[in-house]
């Protein structure tokens, strides 16, 4: 009786299987129902459309019949979502076939920030699904005009890619979905990771963090290991801080602060000696307009090649929004210059200062 | 005593050059101010900025003494502006020439519609300035993201060329102008000019316009003398009216009617007697993404050689701030099918029709 017990799934997990599973049933109704519109010319109305489907447990004309509790999925912006995937060159059958298809299980990723937020990651490493929270979501809607101006006028944007935004609705519960790259592949070994914000204060891994075993370091464990920051071609890194300029503009005209840049160190040199896939560097000579910035080549003090990747992330906290959060904040500053939560114009200018100073450094020409 | 009572020149014929004067300083010292302002990605933000200057008589350390009466000078999005005129290829020099030097004096048009507009065009035929009513003033604000996305992705759009949105204040007076391109440039003879609403309903020049030396003509006019329409190349008939759909999808999303498409017909075969100066064509071959429709050959019904000049005139009035106007127009409506204000979706599918099948026409091929 006992080894039975033990092999029934928990209740509590086959519910959020269940869930889970509904979702991927909501966005893969979503994708489908797409193909009977033609693409065309993006339009500011597309950014306004929500798409709200029921899934009744029989089935309906457009939904199948399931096994789970019944529910209600809404899509939001459809349209530019779908512009944004093809602008990124993903194919709405790969999409498909990662995010919505119940065969091709989500896997559950521990919480790298204190969000709230819980993150899985497709089968295929490629996409993330987060949940966000209800000002989040409305922020990200708000934001998708601006979103696309910087895609058109910044592709290699580091910026989170956006695929699309979701809502389940069960019982009287709503949980609110963003897709998004993923930026560090699993394939990869990292051999460092690191959210850097450009503030020093209380900046360090917790002592829980550093005993995991690909730990995420924060700006003042970057500052002891990498004294010197990491190195790379003038060119490449001309480029990259044009990218990161543009980037900030585009958060600070919205006051979104608190955002990170996530770099994922790969040491070619220390992976030698492993067996790992080969990883194609990108390289300024064959860098395209529309290139995204991945598997960037730089050099640590040590002279060791590695490849970076690295994002924007956490990019859906505005000012606006956290007024009161703020005034709780300030009340225990003790250093204006080094506590990361501040104005949004002093919070993009010390980011951008700490990136292209301490983070990365242009090789001596 | 009466020679030089008629040499003075009328006091309201003076007020009106002054203000037009104000304006071109107001317009010069607006562009220069931009100057100063590097050029950077275009941000949502820039499309609601509003900048105002005061042109005190004696001057400011920002503005020029001058010897009219005091005037505000309010510039709108001139970020935003700027990207646009950059888009069109035009060079601020060149603009600041045209329209905001004193010394070239604008040319007031007589009104081709009935819009209580007035018309001025700079010396060197390159810009008209238009005086415009507050709720189309306010409606080109709100559409100027949407315009932003369609200049992007629809580079070659008959819509209007907006180059600049400003208001002079004077005495409680507000005169709100946006400055747009020439269609139909007057060193080229245009044989004959249309101005076509889809609709046949009324559409006919009055006597008075048809006893003009240059009469603008309407859409029963242009049947009349063109039964089997205008004749293109088929390549350029799809090229154009792939054009003319992404723009309708632009209006119709706004709910903008009544526009019209103004084409001026010149007829190389009748223009090969007199000696003007040879004007390009432009080629199917040579078109390159972000041209602009301009001299698009075509044929008329006897095989002579035609080059149109074409654009969509008049998107300032939306369904949305009309609606009174609106009702009375359905009380006086006697055919729903002919009648040219209508439900917007209406109208853009008429129109598009219209164009498509009696205006423009491919050839076999």
């Amino acid at each position: 009786m006992r080894l039975f017990v033990r092999f029934l799934p928990d209740p509590m997990d086959l519910n959020k299987k269940h869930q889970m599973e509904s979702i991927q049933l909501g966005i893969s109704i979503a994708i489908s129902g797409l193909a009977s519109k033609p693409e065309r010319d993006l339009l500011m109305k597309d950014f306004m459309m929500v798409e709200t489907v029921s899934f009744p447990k029989t089935g309906s004309p457009t939904t199948p019949a399931h096994k789970f509790n019944e529910f209600k999925f809404k899509t939001y912006a459809p349209i530019a979502f779908r512009h944004f995937r093809a602008l990124f060159g993903i194919k709405t059958d790969d999409y498909l076939l990662s995010v919505g298809s119940t065969q091709n299980h989500l896997v559950e990723l521990t919480n790298p920030g204190a969000s709230g937020s819980v993150f899985y990651l497709t089968h295929d490493d490629q996409f993330i699904i987060k949940t966000v929270q209800p000002k989040e979501a409305e922020f990200l809607l708000k934001l998708l005009p601006q979103y696309y101006m910087n895609l058109r006028q910044n592709p290699r944007t580091l910026l989170p890619k956006f695929f699309g935004q979701y809502c389940y609705i069960c019982g009287g519960k709503n949980i609110r979905l963003i897709i998004m790259n993923n930026l560090l592949p699993s394939t990869i070994k990292m051999h460092q990771k690191y959210d850097l914000k450009g503030s020093t204060y209380k900046r360090k891994a917790s002592s829980h963090e550093r005993s995991k075993t690909s730990p995420t370091f924060k700006d003042l464990d970057f500052m002891e290991h990498h004294k010197e920051g990491l190195i790379l071609e003038p060119a490449i890194y001309d480029e990259l801080m044009k990218t990161i300029a543009s980037d900030l503009r585009v958060l600070e005209s919205f006051k979104i602060m608190d955002f990170s840049l996530l770099v994922g160190v790969h040491n070619l040199t220390l992976a030698q000696d492993s067996n790992g896939p080969p990883i194609e560097p990108m390289s300024i000579e064959n860098l395209k307009e529309t290139d995204s910035w991945r598997a960037i080549p730089a050099k640590n003090s040590k002279g060791e090649n590695l490849l970076l990747f690295m994002g924007i992330i956490d990019i859906l906290q505005s000012y606006r929004f956290k007024k009161k959060l703020e005034h709780t904040f300030k009340s225990m500053i003790h250093d204006g210059d080094s506590i990361s939560v501040h104005k949004p114009s002093y919070y993009c200018k010390r980011f951008q200062e700490f990136m292209g100073t301490r983070v990365l450094r242009p090789a001596p020409s």
